[in-house]
């Protein structure tokens, strides 16, 4: 390392913190160092440093799936800030409960890791205990865990938002279309129908939850379920927008006008939604990775409080599949006097 | 160790292949030799362990972005197959050029990984020579490398014979939709369009080739300017779904009947294609990655050509967004003499 450091004309510790990856170096320095250690043939093993410093220089993303659209936004932001906190990202696609706990069991035995982000994991209490045991913290990224850190938003009060929404339009049949627990979001699931009951509640409106399975083909069986109702409903809140996008192309094949016919409202402004001109709860996707992985590298350097929460903002966007619905209560539109006479 | 293996009952070369994740053991073995190694808080440091094996026991994919459908659905075959090998997966971002450059920079320094599998990444000979030297095996996913492991599709075949398809039902005006090299996409793009090219060519019709940005915002831009033009064409042939979604949107916007005034094929078979009963040429995206990782757990052991190419087949999906033009060229239908005689 001193040669490195003689030929790149730096400190023996600007080396050490460049091939490290560390803060404050600048780009140019960095270059530097890295050009004399390869004319040098100089090679860093991380893992022969980490046996030294105890930290491996990685941390775990554990999701469910990586397929569904949601994980890749998230898993973009938490890249982003782990790159520039110096630090790789693993990841396990870890699908079903038994998955998580073959990955959970087997974490300890291999030390690979200084921190995992549980990105969306539906956890019982006995499934958060055994992460709290795995030696290292653990970061909770949208799911909300009690006593440990965590970044999520509400998904309650904006599905509440959502739903009051369509009843201030004047929709009093609104079905919320719930996937079943299959994908690893049922956490959200349920607080999102949670907010729905209660503003259906609140204004005194009968509920009606239709459950499928998850993304559009479940949207489009239970549009098709709904459309078979004695008395269809006039707007739809879907869980998420692939749910929505699979309502949306049953109605639009069945030739049911939307919003005319049927008012249909998303969750979570998927990139389509806006070519789909579909109403939605806006999350944002990227912006909770980035948090939780932000929190992870503060914890790492002892900065965090180890119950830190953090509560991310929604928004409704409002675009044009949702409007109030043609037979609208309220006050009768007045017919001029003459057309009545003539009636 | 050798408390672990008196422990479990097993072999001391059993307990070291089970915690090393080692194939030719029973899960049921594992279960055991984890139990015992648990109770012992007996802790296997893969670092450590890779310092004697020189393996670590990881495999870099490295992906230009992470939030587009088609590198969550690489990822997911990728993880796969490498959790069934044994192997992490540590994932890159890499962004633009300069991101792949910097990446490519650094990993000779940090020896982190056994492998890198290159996802879907634009690369000219240069970068491609760059690749060669970092001194781990590297994996082409969704990418022919001449000389080098690739899994790949054949873009300019599959392509041609979309544009052929939309050819036979007698379109003669169809335009390319086409994404500026912003997305890692360009190699893919290049192929596909040179196989529109050559389809529209033999066929003697003009081409058309609109230049957007990527995804639905770039679709909708050029359905907008085809349909400003001087002579629509009857019949897009977007790159990808995404791009063939924004375009599908702006025609629905305009009330422009699909398929009947305009013929939309996409390519990719997106979760989303189905419900907006896209026709589009389906290509298996996840199996894309799991051959690509099963190649480079092949290369690892030393059971594989390091020149190895695996094709694999594209599909034409047929859905409803594209049909028989209404100005279809061919014999006019003949009328009946009798009506004939009385206009």
């Amino acid at each position: 390392m001193s040669d490195v450091a003689r030929r790149a004309g730096v400190s023996l510790s600007t080396v050490s913190r460049a091939l490290r990856g560390a803060p404050g170096v600048s780009p140019a320095v960095r270059a530097k160092v890295a050009r004399a250690a390869a004319e040098l043939s100089y090679v860093v093993s991380r893992d022969a440093s980490s046996l030294v410093t105890g930290a491996t220089g990685r941390v775990a993303a554990i999701v469910p799936f990586l397929r569904p659209w949601f994980f890749g936004a998230a898993l973009a932001g938490i890249s982003a800030e782990l790159r520039a906190a110096g630090l790789d990202m693993l990841v396990y696609e870890v699908g079903d409960a038994e998955g998580l706990d073959s990955y959970v069991r087997a974490l300890p035995l291999r030390r690979n890791v200084d921190a995992v982000i549980a990105v969306s994991l539906d956890l019982d209490d006995r499934e958060t205990k055994q992460l709290d045991e795995i030696g290292v913290p653990v970061v909770y990224c949208s799911q909300r865990a009690e006593g440990r850190p965590s970044v999520f938003i509400d998904n309650a009060a904006a599905a509440a938002a959502a739903t009051r929404f369509l009843l201030n339009l004047g929709h009093r049949r609104i079905a919320y279309v719930q996937s079943r627990d299959e994908t690893g979001f049922s956490w959200i699931s349920r607080h999102r129908r949670d907010g729905y009951l209660q503003a259906m509640a609140e204004a005194g409106a009968e509920a009606v939850v239709v459950t499928e399975r998850d993304g559009p083909r479940g949207g489009a069986a239970a549009a098709a379920r709904l459309l078979g109702a004695p008395n269809p409903p006039t707007a739809l809140f879907a869980e998420s927008d692939d749910v929505a996008m699979g309502a949306l192309g049953v109605l639009r094949r069945s030739r049911v006008p939307v919003p005319e016919a049927v008012s249909v409202v998303g969750f979570d402004n998927h990139d389509v939604a806006e070519v789909l001109d579909l109403t939605t709860v806006a999350q944002p996707v990227s912006e909770l990775g980035a948090a939780a992985a932000r929190l992870a590298a503060r914890l790492l350097r002892g900065g965090a409080d180890p119950a830190e929460h953090v509560l991310l903002p929604t928004e409704l966007v409002v675009r044009r599949s949702a409007s109030a619905p043609r037979t609208a209560p309220g006050p009768t539109p007045e017919i001029p006097t003459d057309r009545r006479g003539r009636l």
